[in-house]
């Protein structure tokens, strides 16, 4: 679907009668209805694209060649070269000729669609501006891609056809955020817990809970939200649930620690090579008590059948939208959401109080074991099906792959969805190159560990003298049985130092309660997107008696 | 318990009236009852004792001392010693003074006692003949084991107090095997399947199913079996059922792998240092269809309460029985019990056949996902209860430790139980050393993979360059879903190699549903008992062109 079909199909959902329009139509169109879309539809109506791979492919790329170092500007007007009407550009929207916009820029990159680490979501951009998409994925907005979008340009866009792309409005409704956070990127936001506050509290206070966004934080209101469900098949069925009429059901509270499929990927790029993704160090985990109704309760009341899920799957799509017009969805099997164990839960209350808006407010699917892009938030529907679901999230991304497999080799196809988290564990306090006072010989050592669907950590094993002798941590962990475990360990290991010693590396390593264990090494588990990076934490730090 | 208690015991559960026995009165009272006890007891009460441990670290002991060349055999009557009477032997049955008898040979023992992997069970042997108990653990028969025998020696028995301990009759009945097993030790009988056998069949053939004994395998009855089922708690209650009974319940079938958690311990012990227990290669696992009823059924049918199952276990006992008249047993959280994903049946059919005698004839409880140990044979009876199974088998094997822990420092009390293994792989063809013929430019490997929990092997991944690049190889799986899956991986890929290349170095491993992977090296996982070793498989084999 194209940017134009998009609007086409952003205004159309208010004014049916809008059926057939060429391109250029479509932008005047848009422009005539510009702040009654805005109005009708806030900022998700705002046309969207780009993926958060973007940035660091780009990255990837630039590096191959020449770096400048003058500061550049994008799409400001050159003189030497020819200018081009918006109609001419718009012609120039297929793969055999992609020309984009940007500012008062005209660039022709056919040539750099197949490296689009998004894939096939450039297309939507054909002939047409960039600039509403960067708006939304402000990765884009680096002196590299800069660098990279002025190597195709070729020419300047005709005064009269540059359009005010401001993106004031799309993130002007953001939630307020607790300065501590550590912010990776701000549009959308991505930030990580700070290391040392991870370790402080059980259960993270929600001002400190990791962020990770993929669109603008969507406005909702509990009072008058709706959650339908549907049900596909031989029969159709739809249902609505305002959130009043959920209560319905039993609440539950459950203790579940989200993690990011791509937690410590950092560590992944700094060991071995770079791969694409948001550089979290390991500060994309936090834990909570979630408070709902059991998804199971509510997919059986809608006559759901608990024997019958081979092959279906539970899609659910959230309120925030991508660029394409298309919400953000991903799904899980359907044998997991009414597995009375997986305690999959509808939230509305995080740590007792009403979900933030970062996390989903006003309600939000728990998945407790899985990458926490199952867990969607501005939970708006759930449906029931035999595919899974067709997003780009879903299809293009949390999938695992071997550390051979390269972008072009990689099929997205037939590789599994990552349904569930391997177990993992970090150091948090002390950090890589801090100084540690060392008191009375001793040197306290702070940590998480995890295991996702269901696996309990079971033991913490810390080396410091590089795997030769391992010590046991003790470990704080939630109560719950083995299988139903859903939230991290905290561990603590006072290691005895001798007053010679002035460095120490330490290895973290756990073991769940399946009886798996961490790779020793990054090398052998790297994989393109840098996801399940749980190799043993190394950490250095200096001491000081 | 002594071995007199035991003595006593067995002959009084039919003889109610015999009350209070010395030593040596039993040790009389058992000659004069012998036949009578084989008769009614069959071979379970002859008297046991021991542990599959003894041999190997046995073994480990003698490598410190040295080692003589020439055959030896324990027990001969050596002239430069003095002559003890029974009595006089009986009465250094204590810590402080530990003597026992082999043949002629009498022998303070004293000083081994610490060192005894099988732990205080060696105290049933006190003051008495340790051969009725070497009959059964026919391990302890080599000519290290005699070496280590004879350097206790201090004397010998007395002739009129030396009695037969012929141990024809303990194994005469035991079953016929494939003599394409390969026999690891002969009493208790633990086979493996041959690697090449194991991929030739995606249900193992019931005769080279892999067997794993822990005691004589005991007789009994399909037509008058009967499984009793005890509820401990506030209210005692105990119900019973022929397999006529049990097949009211609905029949279920479930394909499981069972894997000893020791599987691969070879080459924990080759690569890293001994530990104590049967050296198996990779060939303790296979994979079958059990037929039976859901334990869950039963359960509830007795009044369990499935959302009551906080700290309770379930004790399964066989009719095997050790030394010290104790059945076999272990446990399981009732937890798992319950859990309708858990699969957890109480087979009486293998592959469509009744069950063997080697696997369980005629009642087995199948715990899929779990070390084999957990799916006890010949089942007698179920309990549940707030305690795990006391047997030596459950708490004093069965743990896991870091690598530091030694057999003084490893608190067994405090371990976990292994309840779910750990994601592994193996090459099965071709084998290390094998010189394999290239066809047509094509090596052909062939292995498993498996992991438990209900996890399914989703990725097998082979690297013939020592980890540089990997392949991914394709699956042979069964269709059961994620979390219940619980049936090996059989995997193959087709390597092209040049002429040139005379030797491969191929290296294995596995990714299972929660994107659990192999370790790298077993120096990181070794453990005193050599379980859950599974970092990659590497072997090593030869090409012809």
């Amino acid at each position: 679907m194209s940017l134009k079909t998009l609007l086409f199909r952003a205004i159309s959902r208010e004014n049916k009668k809008i059926l057939n329009f060429t391109p250029l139509l479509v932008r005047n169109h848009y422009e005539d209805h510009k702040n009654d879309v805005r109005n009708k539809f806030g900022k998700t109506a705002i046309v969207l694209f780009g993926s958060v791979l973007v940035g660091s492919a780009v990255k990837e790329k630039l590096s191959e060649t020449d770096k400048k170092e003058e500061l550049i500007e994008a799409g400001i007007k050159r003189t030497d070269l020819p200018t081009y009407r918006a109609d001419e550009v718009s012609k120039h929207s297929t793969k055999s000729s992609f020309w984009v916009t940007y500012k008062h820029g005209v660039y022709d990159v056919t040539s750099f669609l197949p490296s689009h680490p998004g894939g096939e979501q450039i297309l939507n951009a054909g002939g047409y501006s960039i600039e509403p998409f960067w708006n939304v994925y402000g990765m884009h907005k680096t002196q590299e891609v800069y660098r990279l979008l002025e190597s195709y340009r070729i020419g300047n866009l005709h005064d009269e056809d540059v359009l005010d792309h401001s993106d004031d409005e799309l993130w002007a409704k953001e939630p307020f955020r607790d300065d501590r956070l550590l912010v990776k990127t701000a549009k959308p936001f991505n930030a990580e817990i700070p290391p040392k506050e991870q370790v402080q509290h059980f259960d993270t206070p929600n001002e400190l809970f990791y962020v990770r966004q993929h669109m603008p934080v969507p406005e909702l209101d509990a009072k008058c939200h709706k959650m339908k469900i549907y049900l596909k098949g031989a029969k159709n069925k739809e249902f609505e649930f305002t959130l009043k009429e959920l209560e319905k059901f039993k609440t539950v509270s459950i203790r579940a620690a989200l993690m990011c499929a791509g937690n410590r990927r950092s560590e992944m790029n700094k060991q071995v090579k770079p791969v694409k993704g948001l550089s979290w160090a390991g500060g994309a985990i936090s834990n909570a008590v979630w408070t709902g109704v059991r998804l199971r309760d509510v997919l059986l009341h809608c006559g759901v059948d608990p024997e019958d899920t081979d092959g279906k799957h539970v899609i659910f799509t959230g309120a925030d939208m991508d660029a394409t017009g298309v919400n953000f969805s991903t799904s899980i099997p359907l044998h997991f959401a009414v597995d009375p164990r997986a305690d999959i839960i509808l939230a509305t209350k995080m740590n007792g109080e009403p979900l933030p808006l970062d996390h989903g407010y006003p309600l939000r699917v728990i998945v407790p074991g899985a990458p926490a892009v199952r867990s969607v938030k501005w939970l708006e529907s759930i449906t029931i099906s035999k595919d899974e679901s067709p997003s780009h999230w879903h299809q293009k991304d949390y999938r695992s792959f071997n550390p051979t497999k390269t972008w072009e080799t990689a099929d997205f196809s037939t590789a599994p969805p990552v349904y569930s988290l391997p177990v993992t564990s970090a150091l948090c306090d002390p950090l890589e190159g801090d100084t540690v006072a060392v008191k009375e010989g001793i040197v306290t050592l702070k940590g998480y560990a995890y295991s996702g669907g269901g696996a309990k950590v079971l033991r913490v094993d810390v080396s410091t003298d590089q795997g030769k002798t391992w010590s046991e941590a003790e470990l704080q962990s939630d109560p719950a049985p083995p299988r139903q475990h859903y939230s991290w360990t905290l561990w603590s290991l006072k290691v005895p130092v001798q007053r010679s010693v002035n460095q120490m590396e330490v290895w973290v390593k756990a073991t769940d309660s399946n009886f798996n264990t961490q790779p020793e090494r990054f090398e052998d588990i790297w994989n393109i997107r840098g996801i399940l990076s749980n190799a043993y934490h190394r950490v250095k730090f200096c001491l000081q008696h």
